[in-house]
């Protein structure tokens, strides 16, 4: 790579409209926008907010470098003539980021169509910087909702997130270890993620090991001199029961050495049944401790079903189906313009409108309120203007026209100052404190009656949006 | 981030078993391993290789860097002490790597078991690299393959990749409009993937360009006089057929300026009526070269379908199913060992067994060479020793035992040398020359029946996997 910025990650079009916006006047005009999805992904009820810290990353080195510059000004339009001129590059090789940005914390449990990021600045930036958030927020929300999807299916036990090799690109590895980490996984066997990010890494052998020496019980014996306070045997390359023997024979030996096994791995085969004769097996040569750590394909349905078959896997290896979410490998978060302001310094609010009622966005700057019963309970989120005022919130259900009304000062805002004029303010979590925290939202969602839990618009948004819808429809 | 160095992009066990190699003296004992995949992807009849360039870009770089050396330094097993030992980690820093490797060029055709490439060298260096080859070949791999399909489907129409928002971290995006444009994709919205690859890149203005305006028709006439050599108007913001008159008004403004509008683009709604009436009234008003964009979540299937409607699209945006490979988001590729030297010298021949007969590994230094007819057809595939000898090749069928013979001066060797002892020997060709090759190959391989297509193992390398299967399980 020519240079090291990342500022180009973008679509054409979101510099084409920034030369447009330069050209005619309107850069520095006021806008808002907000990056929501409109649809929990995995059929799950909610979804766990993620990539905040991988946007403000990008964010904070968000500059156009002397080689961006250069590459935009190569391009050239159906004329054969520049697409940009000059002093346009020169603009944006000066800009510096100055929005206000707010967002939801990574670990919080979110719904459809609430902002996960609101986006207050002038037009040009505001619309820039929309493409990376949502390759970056979209990704890592996906990943963390699959991840506690699969920590929840599990149980008790660990779950390690194993998809570096099979995920889509290095960040497709990187980022998802790191959101799979915030989901609920207790290790990643990413050793890039656990130098960057700080997240503990595990593994210990492949089947080529084993295939390395001339059988089995020498390839675990060597293992076990080499890295005696790091055994997990892999015991399916030839025959998976006569490699958990094995793996005890060598157990023995470590012990009698003062070291212990830490597990076996089950990679292939009956899981269920292997894990009941190996748990057996074990436990008759007075080797409890040992855990079974079970790989193959595994997501939160085989999981589920092999818990239903009783099987005696502690600790759940989890790849692909994890790091690519692969029953659904795509978040459609979205990133809409809600309000500009007019020359004469008006808010003016905004509407996407569609034939579809899903894709008819929600007008107005915006914030995301939670209710809790005396309990700390979580009852309902409504999507207010940012600047509600009012004793009582009206949540509408938008397909229903029912509401509900809650007492405004029981709410609590889920959105954080993250920029004030591109000024970072918000003090990005330790991870572990984020995992922490997630794990935390989970367990306060567990209980939850989605059937009864209010959700919606409040009552001004409600009404901004059924005269705009008004408006432009004509009627 | 720290530092730079992608070297660490793999998992623990890569450098466990590292660690046990060099403990135990092995680490620089002679191993041959291969990387394949066990079936096609999307049920296509083939896959396009991919991602060589971005695995040779990683190997140039892998070096163990003071940050990465310091880090696994840091690392403790289950008693508290240090997993790894100073000098061990000193070895690794001082790690040249030193393998000859081949491959199979980009964009060929390849078929299931297939070594799209092939690594021998020093044991430890040969099996370090796998998981980050595997990552960058597999989605590489999976992703021009898909692309390929795509693009078949557009037939002459060209095909554009819109999919950086929706992909898997950055590198999901930037990997993916690379792998997008070999297998036959025309552009990228991407913009820093045209800058680091060359990719050609389009876009114009989002709804949120039109939003910006009191109404449509001064949204596009203001883009128009902004930037009348790209112009693309998106027609869907209110009321798509309204739309496509409002870019009727304004293209008409263009004409008349000397410029042309080039298209208009339908991104939501029923796009075969939409686009079959957006066609008339663009005929009508004499603007037959306004081509006619559609986009929303396109695939192949889609694709296809809204050609049997007869719709009027030339230029289909794909996003979000293309660069995720939505319906098969992980080609799983393998990386197995497949021969060794023993401390004699001698290479001993390995096999990874398994209950899935899929799931048994093909022993020994393997080659692949393709057989053509007279007129250049591809006849036949089959998977041989490296160092084949004979004037007739046989290639059995591993199902029914069948065997098909071909003269063996015939066939053509797939792989090539990409490195010896280290050095890069292979000239990456030009992205655009790739891509060509790509379609060519599509074509070539369009035709072929592939129930009579003779494809398996060299009959020697069938008999080495029979005899090795028949020790391994002590039959």
């Amino acid at each position: 790579m020519q240079d090291t910025s990342f500022t180009l990650l973008t679509d054409l079009y979101q510099i084409t409209m920034a030369y447009g916006y330069w050209k005619t006047g309107m850069a520095e005009r006021p806008a808002v926008f907000h990056l929501f999805y409109r649809k929990n992904p995995f059929g799950n009820p909610y979804a766990i907010a993620g990539g905040l810290e991988r946007a403000i990353s990008w964010l904070n080195a968000l500059r156009f470098s002397a080689g961006d510059v250069q590459y935009l000004g190569s391009l050239k339009g159906a004329d054969g003539k520049a697409l940009f001129d000059e002093s346009f590059l020169n603009y944006l090789q000066r800009l510096r980021f100055s929005c206000d940005l707010d967002a939801i914390p990574e670990g919080t449990v979110v719904l459809p169509n609430e902002p996960l990021i609101r986006v207050q600045g002038p037009l040009l930036q505001a619309q820039f910087i929309e493409t990376a958030l949502l390759n970056l927020i979209n990704f890592s929300t996906l990943i963390a909702t699959k991840s506690a999807r699969v920590v929840q299916a599990a149980g008790e036990d660990a779950v390690l997130e194993f998809g570096l090799r099979r995920a889509q690109g290095m960040d497709g590895g990187l980022s998802a270890s790191r959101a799979a980490y915030i989901g609920g996984c207790s290790a990643t066997s990413n050793v890039l993620a656990g130098k960057h990010f700080g997240i503990p890494v595990r593994g210990t052998h492949a089947h080529s090991w084993v295939m390395c020496f001339e059988n089995e019980p020498e390839a675990f014996d060597t293992y076990a001199a080499a890295m005696p306070n790091n055994c997990i045997f892999l015991v399916d390359t030839y025959n998976t029961l006569e490699g958990v023997q094995h793996a005890i024979t060598s157990a023995q030996k470590l012990k009698a050495r003062g070291h212990k096994l830490l597990g076996i791995r089950l990679d292939s085969g009956d899981l269920a049944a292997l894990s009941i004769a190996a748990r057996n097996m074990l436990d008759d040569a007075d080797l409890p401790e040992v855990a079974i750590v079970a790989s193959d394909d595994l997501d939160e349905h085989r999981i589920a079903e092999l818990k239903r078959q009783g099987s005696k896997i502690n600790v759940w290896g989890v790849g692909t189906r994890l790091v690519t979410a692969y029953d659904q490998p795509a978040l459609g978060g979205v990133y809409k313009l809600a309000a500009i302001q007019d020359t004469a310094g008006q808010w003016q609010h905004k509407i996407k409108l569609s034939e579809q009622p899903i894709k008819v966005s929600n007008p107005g700057i915006q914030d995301v309120v939670r209710f809790f019963d005396a309990n700390g309970r979580p009852l309902a989120d409504a999507i207010t203007s940012a600047n509600f005022e009012g004793d009582t919130l009206e949540i509408v259900d938008e397909k229903s026209g029912g509401s509900v009304h809650f007492d405004a000062k029981q709410g609590k805002s889920l959105l954080v100052p993250v920029y004030r004029k591109g000024v970072l303010v918000y003090e990005v979590p330790n991870i572990h404190e984020t995992r922490k925290y997630c794990l935390a939202q989970q367990a306060l969602f567990r209980d939850v009656d989605w059937k009864t839990y209010a959700f919606g618009l409040e009552r001004g948004v409600f009404a901004l949006k059924q005269e705009l819808i008004s408006v432009y429809r004509g009627v």
